[in-house]
């Protein structure tokens, strides 16, 4: 699933990839349709002018006219050149919690960078907050995703200045694993200043969103979009906040996803922590640090490590997954750099697997290391076989 | 109950003064003994030697040293002489919230100043924190505490450095009420530091204490008195406290006897909010101004103002608020200055009476001046009648 597939696509691919050209990010009216009728009926009645219902005339007139400008095997052909895969429902990368925004589901993602989406998304964080934040709230965000990143968490955020940037930098700075989920296409870095942050992303981790190649950012894509970001994760964290900010409807979302909502307290009189307060004294869960956020998010295996084994077999992991495991010593820790050369493969790449196999329970952090779970270290090696 | 009564105290009065002297406040052992002797018998059995059980030959022996020292008359006599009086359970200045306390409820309370104790403990909050405070909790200790006092609401605190002495400062300073609970001797104020400001609270608000002039404080003493200052007030706000700080132990008294608990929250970073935020993990509501506070602790009256009207007939109010209440404007506002000179007594006496009918219902702040309530004007005044 690294590389983008050098055959030609499945044809709901292609549908969903004309779909992503047509229809706007979380329209539930379409999502709709798509449930009723499939991607390949739904694009078939919009080339056809087949009327779906649910919309006015002059909406419908829209679609019909983005239908007649959707090139869908030109996007995937240039995205897969670009080195950008399309990753929708039944593909094996497709995170199955996104299932849960029902028919708000996205049509498909696109994703830039080597690792799985759906083994990172099995133990990440979202940590996200305001662009124009102080000081202070740069510092918890960086600290805390810094802290994620070494607990084998990875911090997912939406790519903007402030809060989202400073959690990104933590997570790369602590040689973790970051996604930046964008409100625009995967090719264009936004907003421009980040094109440096964002590309570094994509080459230590993952950059994703829902709009085709080339698509822009408007206010509601960015609201939008932060259903994906609460979807996607364990959690969510807000770091600082003004009333009516849009990182409140990250959180709102997260919690009517029934996932985690934690919020980092400021001084009360800060105008950028009264949204946060306001998270606080609602669901939302007071959180100082990142061992606070992980014992809230983590699982059972979190707080009694040693009761948890690797959940999938070792031979059913890809093989450069499969390197990169073997490149482990027995005993002790190895510093990505050692674990790279023994398993023959870039530094992005080893980190990319290595928070795969973390999710998958066979290795853990220690320190700036990594080293293999005591499960991942005695159990019977009897996985040679399929299972 | 203004002035100490000139007459002979009632007999259970001078046994429970001796009881003070010989009991450490929340004593439960001799609590259980209070409820099932009385007052009178406790003391007689201390003084014959007749054993009580429940406590060490030791212990007992000790208690009977200090009842051989006390002299129940002349503290009472002497306390009396320096415009102290003794509050107790069956005094009309009792406050019947403290009966909440169980055995742990104080003997007696000492009580300099000129308000009534029960009526201003109906509408109070407690504001406590940390002595070592940061300049942002000792502003906030202060904000909230004016902004208490302006809504009329009397601001309950220990007397101590740092958060507590700007609790009390705020409502002073916003010629609001004020009431210093002392883990010592009303007559002898502790910190030394602060004995102008408990000079000042004893003359426009109330400075109480279990432990009968001329005793000292101890670190058991500050942690009982907490249980005191929790079980008075409708809630307990604390600002900034350290893990394992004394203000602690007040807001978990608060919440085991159902009173709302509050905490201000302050930067993750600061150690001086790290036991307030372990408070907002757990039942404690997050608050940041002394609406939010208002908005938990006021009764439906609070939020609704125009609803509620005076509880007590007029002609039950005593003397002094009765000439207060009849200096008030029949519209608009008057200042205390003016209040005071048409009741014809000091500013003082005229803040104490005005915040006695705010708990009582007749009157209301209006920025720096008071006014009646709507029910105060436009109530048919059949009162003059005992009813």
């Amino acid at each position: 699933m690294t590389a983008p597939e050098a055959a030609a696509p499945d044809p709901e691919c292609l549908e969903r990839v004309f779909l992503c050209r047509v229809l706007e990010p979380g329209d539930v009216v379409a999502g709709r349709w798509l449930r009723e009728h499939g991607a390949e009926e739904v694009a078939r009645r919009l080339r056809a002018d087949l009327r779906l219902p649910g919309v006015t005339d002059r909406r419908w007139a829209g679609l019909r006219a983005r239908a007649a400008r959707a090139e869908p095997v030109r996007d995937w052909e240039s995205a897969r050149a670009a080195g950008v895969r399309f990753v929708w429902p039944r593909t094996p990368e497709w995170p199955a919690q996104l299932d849960d925004l029902g028919d708000a589901r996205p049509v498909g993602l696109w994703v830039r960078g080597t690792p799985s989406l759906r083994v990172w998304a099995l133990r990440s964080v979202a940590v996200v907050g305001a662009r124009a934040c102080t000081e202070y709230g740069a510092h918890m965000a960086a600290t805390l995703s810094a802290g994620l990143a070494e607990r084998g968490w990875v911090v997912v955020s939406g790519g903007a200045y402030g809060v989202d940037g400073a959690a990104h930098r933590g997570a790369l700075g602590a040689g973790g694993a970051t996604v930046a989920v964008l409100a625009c296409g995967v090719d264009r870095p936004y907003p421009r200043g980040h094109t440096g942050l964002i590309t570094r992303i994509a080459e230590q981790g993952l950059v994703i969103g829902e709009l085709p190649p080339g698509e822009h950012p408007t206010p509601s894509r960015f609201l939008v979009r932060n259903r994906v970001i609460a979807a996607l994760t364990r959690g969510t964290v807000i770091v600082e906040a003004a009333h009516r900010s849009g990182s409140l409807v990250t959180a709102r979302a997260a919690q009517r996803l029934g996932r985690h909502t934690m919020g980092v307290p400021g001084p009360a009189t800060s105008g950028l922590s009264a949204g946060v307060h306001e998270l606080l004294r609602g669901e939302a869960v007071l959180v100082g640090d990142a061992a606070e956020v992980v014992e809230l998010v983590g699982d059972m295996g979190e707080l009694a490590p040693d009761r948890r084994g690797p959940v999938v077999p070792r031979d059913l992991l890809e093989p450069a997954a499969r390197r990169v495991l073997a490149a482990l010593p027995g005993q002790g820790a190895a510093s990505v750099d050692d674990v790279a050369c023994g398993a023959r493969t870039t530094e992005d790449e080893a980190v990319a697997r290595l928070y795969e196999l973390r999710s998958l329970g066979f290795v853990e952090r220690h320190g700036d290391g990594w080293k293999l779970t005591r499960q991942a270290v005695t159990a019977p090696r009897q996985d040679h076989r399929r299972c």
